[in-house]
């Protein structure tokens, strides 16, 4: 199968929504937060793990599995769920993003036919296509992939995104027509950056193609500001059909991802709660801690008390401190499991605010504690 | 309780025997591997999967301990089990051999009292003396604590090693006189080199100190030949009583176990198993295979089909490759678990061969297997 989203419930004063996607591995709810396995791995976690913080969907890098192992040789182990032994349902992107921001020296040529760049491996020459894409994609065989689009930096002018977009709709349009694994969604992109004819043309241009959900993308770039992100998010979602899902693409901080539920976002995705774990930072209900700070060098109480982790229900705060600073890889996986943990149960809850229609009071609640003491 | 060692069956042709171990967290068969935890953590694996892999004892480092968090810490969380979570039992070493290898610019004073060197992470004046050394020991709380003892180096000559015997043998009265852990048993280290009178005379002294169990020390070192080791325990063993558990410190590459449980052997420890799995390298039947090895790129199979590991049991070769060349930690986790799995189950197997008297015939079915491809 490819994907089904139901809408369940709209909320009454926000435009959040309590939904389900059912996919060829189960049915979930969203809102939904998904780890990142950039290379077929959500960094230092097994899959049993991440089903053991109550994963869903899981994201993939097109880009990075590209070039290694390469999609042949995961294609010969059976695809991505066999390859990395996940048994929940797995998204892939496009590259598009990656080919932007790591292309090597950041040089890259965009063409009408994709983009040519240097790879941040070995400096090899490349080019990515729409096309391309579509097929690598479908050799990973995720259950859900994404349309090539282009990627503006945040500082890009509103002739060169006016541009960019038509290029992006073009392309999407191609990656369409050659899609052709029957148990794969593809879902298409909105760009656009902060301007609202922009993000609606591209919105109803990439709706008229018929995808089987839809992205915004371009919101997670180097040096945009939160107001921007909420806009673009804004200017998209009243031109997403109600019966498709929403994903909103590399956003991760537990604000933004209240944020973007209260505008009507079904899906996120960040590497946020594995990177900052790999730094020894920890999310809690109090704002984000620091490991490295000497103040939990002999604080004997969990992580977090209420939090029901593999982590929090086994080490004292002493303990991952003293991973955390004598550089055991340990620390940053018992860090990983409770931030992904932190922001999955973020997710759950929002969705029973959604359900009981309280969606502004949680934001409230939830905020006003977390951004007191956060670092 | 401290431990209690029962001898249940001699070898007929050989010095090898089969035994059990009583102790706080259990009782356990041995010959047995323990896995090194250095830092109160066995890297990048949890007490779970030491468990999944059937691991008994571990041990963890004093000296590391000490100086990072410090054993008072250690003590504060409710000692290194509730520390680190692990419910099986947990042996400390003394320090010693850390002392003489790590002190910073391998510069140390060895005096009566103890030994002055610099800490390998800040250059820091410190001192550590056999009372030192069971007093952090008895509040790391580990089950088997070690007595402080000198290792000299490979290349120390006859002279040197006399006068070191005897001092280790002052030491380790001098530590058995104020050990006061009514929980923690202590063991006395035999030492001498490859000399045969330097190890009886350790031995027969050390053994009149009455421990509850006896290590063999000084065989790990950089620069000793098989020879000299293999030497070095025949020296030693006959002197040690039959009800009293044998250890051979730092050893663990499976030829050196076999030939180690063959001349009457019953624990090893190393850190080889998780240190060659961070470097891309497993055991295997058929000797030590290393992943950065482009044969592996698109072998579908598994590491061993035979084997019980989770690794094993869930992934291909081309997946841990994958892993191993993109430097992803999940890689060496993978082969930690596989590794460490191989050398308990080859002690499983020593003492099923122990009890069938079929010991030489497993050492040469084993040996001629793994001999013929390894790295």
């Amino acid at each position: 199968m490819k994907i089904n989203y139901e809408l369940i419930k709209n909320s009454k004063n926000t435009n959040a929504r309590y939904g389900k996607i059912e996919t060829n591995y189960g049915t979930y709810e969203t809102p939904m937060f998904m780890p990142v396995g950039t290379r077929a791995t959500v960094k230092s976690l097994t899959p049993e793990e991440l089903i053991g913080v109550h994963s869903g969907i899981i994201l993939a890098n097109t880009y990075h599995l590209w070039l290694r192992p390469g999609e042949d040789i995961v294609a010969k182990c059976g695809g991505l769920h066999k390859f990395m032994n996940y048994k929940g349902p797995i998204l892939t992107d496009s590259g598009g993003f990656q080919v932007f921001s790591l292309a090597k020296n950041k040089q890259k040529d965009i063409q009408e036919e994709g983009v040519h760049f240097k790879s941040h491996i070995d400096g090899q020459n490349l080019l990515l296509t729409p096309e391309k894409s579509i097929a690598i994609q479908n050799k990973l065989d995720s259950d859900i992939a994404m349309s090539f689009d282009e990627c503006p930096p945040a500082s890009a002018s509103y002739e060169y995104l006016k541009n960019s977009v038509e290029r992006t709709i073009r392309w999407a349009k191609r990656g369409k027509a050659v899609h052709n694994n029957p148990n794969q969604a593809l879902f298409g992109i909105v760009q656009g950056g902060p301007y609202e004819d922009l993000r609606k043309y591209s919105a109803i241009e990439t709706v008229k193609l018929d995808f089987d959900g839809y992205s915004i993308g371009g919101v997670a770039n180097d040096g945009e500001s939160k107001e921007d992100m909420y806009k673009a998010i804004e200017y998209s979602i009243p031109y997403l059909p109600e019966n498709k899902v929403r994903y909103l693409m590399g956003v991760g901080e537990p604000v933004d991802i209240i944020e973007g539920v209260i505008r009507g976002v079904d899906i996120f995705d960040c590497v946020l709660p594995t990177r900052i774990a790999r730094h020894g930072q920890a999310f809690t209900r109090n704002g984000k801690i620091n490991f490295h700070n000497a103040k939990y060098k002999e604080d004997t109480s969990k992580l977090e008390e209420t939090c029901d982790c593999y982590t929090c229900q086994n080490y004292t705060k002493a303990y991952i401190r003293h991973l955390i600073t004598t550089n055991e890889t340990l620390g940053g996986r018992l860090l990983s499991i409770h931030n992904i943990r932190f922001l999955i149960k973020l997710t759950e809850e929002l969705r029973e605010a959604i359900k009981n229609d309280k969606i502004l009071e949680y934001k409230e609640e939830f905020l006003t504690k977390y951004n007191k003491n956060s670092v």
